[in-house]
């Protein structure tokens, strides 16, 4: 993905020493275009849990690379026991994004694989490598599977662009390159196809407005901010032809968490005809989870929703309060959508029904063991 | 409704001079109470499309007493043609709201009846008195109608909390007093229910965040702010038992045109069995538009979504801005929810359901004449 005209991807380890590890700090996007180092273990935990990274691919991929983190600091004797606290606090600093425990519980099989401490650490740092370097290549994946929705719809309306929306940000920034949902978007550009994007602005923290909007642009997608109340206006004029979303964590029955609003354009992209699609990498798959009401929605300061953060006239960054002195607020992460709502679900492998015996067709390695790393 | 314990209506001729009319100015609440005269009939218009006052019914009495200004100014040879173009140029100044020239229309009925210009000056501004007092008596009318569908929930549920869900603010602010979706609220309060209304904060103009939760908050009404985004959530987990919005044009077979992101909840309501009440006096009915979607959406400036406006750190007011620059937005000022999807209109004259046989049998004036005006 460009910024100016430049590729970047949103995680790497710096080229001058390894044992940083280079992040945008998404929380200044697109006002500031910071990059910070992850020197620490713990500094990987801040990155996730404050939200300077975010995004299902690429919470796993900060995650690969703290656990590499970890492994440095570790001491020679009691390197597994600290390797176990860092996993259960790593684990814990976002309980949604089923790539997170991925990565954490991939890492620490491939560790359990060598024996001196000097040969833990760099397979820790591979792991970390590969975990990246998959995301970016499933992603690409996705986009070559999903481009043909895309096509399609095109095909039937003989050219006219065709109209996308989607809600939060499944794109590069939440991933390590191309995006989740956004990788059939750029697919179909390459493609000649004529696209629009309508994009949620995702309140409370904007991940649409701040993320999705600029990426798009950086990109030269034609694309349009909403307010998250739009899209249902949208569809029941025929100004919606497909829903793409991301997914933070799907279980092998077809329901999808996703960023909380996601329900609400499943629930009237049905009421209007309209195909919904989740767009995801496996490492979202949850193998134990039937039913995805079971899945813990995290539930987040509720100053996130009571003030926002934009620049001011001077062209400083400022929070400014939207309410009343004392106003209670709540605020969820995430919502489910069931799986009976989803029209398909555009992974690695193909596109997939979202259910059960679909999604085991596609993946047999992963019915019924409770493990959640393939290879495609 | 109380302001700091003191009883406030929206908009009131100075009682020290009755050609000057006191408006709260809304878009500064809650951060500042500032109250505006109107002493112009232009001032009436822009009170009204830069939204000082706005919603079904403060909208009406507003458009009421600008057109006694317009009487006062209107020259006495030429009184006839000035007030038409002035009623032109008034009902322009927001396309959805029926209230609007339902009021235009009222006045101008009224002061046909008389024959010189001064009884037509008396003649507007008792009319525009009228129709703010009769919107009270209505909005108190339908609190006195709406409370028993809440009582009916409390029963239900053994007298735990009723969780009303609302968008926007159909409140006493959206009118001259009481409110609409609000009246049911107060009215419950005052029976001694349990209840707790979830806000959304309905983005970009923050009407929830800013104006609803203020005015539950000043009535003791338990109440939490929320993100559009989290309503349907909040249903699929059963900490909504109602849904109570209001509505700027109801046409007569039912259909209700409210603010934006109105019908993603009751699609979301209906997706799982909760019962969705619209609120609403006789003076937003259509008599006219048999299929809501023909009701004229208003778009406005793109930069009530890419900007936000609170309080700062200093508490000074502050508009940011939310996107990187060059970001193109979209702004539909409401959406359509179809009659299908409504539980029930609750109306001064009572609940009625939301089909045209029901609505013209409590309306029987109504039927076929095009009228919109009806004593209770």
């Amino acid at each position: 993905m460009k910024i100016n005209g430049t590729h970047h991807r949103t995680i790497w380890p710096d080229p001058a020493n390894k044992e940083e590890i280079c992040i945008l700090d998404q929380r200044l996007l697109p006002h500031r275009i910071v990059i910070e180092k992850l020197r620490d273990p713990e500094d990987a935990i801040t990155a996730i849990s404050d939200m300077y990274v975010r995004g299902a691919g690429l919470i796993g991929a900060t995650a690969g690379f703290g656990m590499y983190l970890a492994a440095l600091k570790a001491p020679e004797s009691g390197f597994s026991s600290f390797m176990n606290q860092y996993s259960d606090a790593l684990g814990n600093s976002r309980p949604t994004a089923r790539n997170l425990k991925w990565a954490i519980e991939r890492v620490n099989r491939e560790i359990d694989k060598v024996q001196t401490v000097g040969e833990k650490r760099e397979k820790a740092f591979a792991t970390g490598c590969e975990i990246a370097d998959e995301d970016a290549l499933f992603c690409r994946k996705i986009g070559e599977h999903g481009v043909a929705l895309i096509a399609e719809i095109s095909r039937r309306k003989n050219g006219e662009p065709v109209n996308i929306l989607t809600h939060c940000n499944a794109g590069w920034l939440a991933f390590v390159d191309y995006g989740s949902a956004t990788a059939p978007i750029y697919a179909a550009r390459d493609a000649g196809i004529d696209i629009h994007v309508w994009v949620d602005e995702t309140r409370p923290w904007n991940q649409g407005a701040r993320l999705t909007a600029w990426e798009l642009q950086q990109e030269g997608i034609p694309n349009t901010l909403i307010c998250d109340n739009t899209g249902g206006h949208l569809m029941q004029h025929g100004l919606v032809d497909m829903v793409l979303v991301g997914s933070d964590r799907t279980t092998h029955t077809g329901d999808v968490a996703n960023k909380i609003g996601t329900y609400l354009k499943a629930v009237a992209a049905r009421d209007n005809g309209i195909p919904f699609y989740a767009a995801l990498p496996s490492s979202t798959f949850d193998w134990n989870i039937d039913n995805g009401f079971d899945i813990p929605i995290e539930q987040r300061s509720e100053n996130e929703v009571t003030q926002v953060m934009g620049l001011d006239a001077t062209g400083a960054m400022s929070n400014v309060t939207l309410c009343a002195p004392g106003t209670k607020a709540a605020n969820y992460g995430f919502d489910i959508t069931p799986s009976r709502l989803v029209s398909g679900l555009i992974t690695e492998r193909g596109v997939v029904d979202a259910n059960r015996d679909a999604i085991h067709k596609l993946y047999p390695e992963g019915a019924g063991t409770g493990k959640s790393e393939f290879q495609a």
